[in-house]
């Protein structure tokens, strides 16, 4: 099944742009970056009981926010995209929202 | 229905700030802000056709990305919040991603 996983996390200290860090990089070992902090993740329903534990575990309750959206197997019909398509490169985009 | 807007807009030059305050507008008339660039809008089909459209005209098609995601009417069942879950307040909110 594909799973969106967006995040916010505060980087107003040097410790929430470690915990930014730490969950793109823990995205990225389950699915695909699509935005900034967007990801589709094709996982088993075990896996996804599992990211969602490994992220809890990194962000900060108070301050950080994670959401994941279920779009099931048939995900392809529920996904439109316009504009930029191609996958996201943190190392050569800059955005500053 | 339930259908979740993403956008990443650059934001290098001025114009693309622009934008990015221009896209986070069009989403306000239309959604509720969950995350920094995330909406939850509850919009008919006609509505849905009009905001995409309306947002197509605002980004840059080789620098900024739109996403929309269609959640369906029985949508409550496919959103999981872990941590901070009250509405985003760009006002108090920093983010710097």
């Amino acid at each position: 099944m594909l799973v969106l996983v967006t995040y916010d996390v505060s980087t107003i200290e040097k410790s929430g742009r470690k915990r930014l860090r730490q969950v793109a990089k823990k995205c990225t070992d389950y699915g695909q970056r699509v935005q900034n902090s967007v990801f589709e993740c094709s996982v088993e329903p075990d896996q996804y009981v599992r990211v969602k534990a490994e992220l809890e575990k990194i962000i900060d309750n108070e301050t950080d926010s994670l959401r994941f959206y279920l779009l099931g197997k048939n995900w392809v019909r529920r996904v439109e995209n316009i504009g930029k398509s191609d996958a996201y490169n943190p190392d050569t985009d800059v955005f500053i929202l």
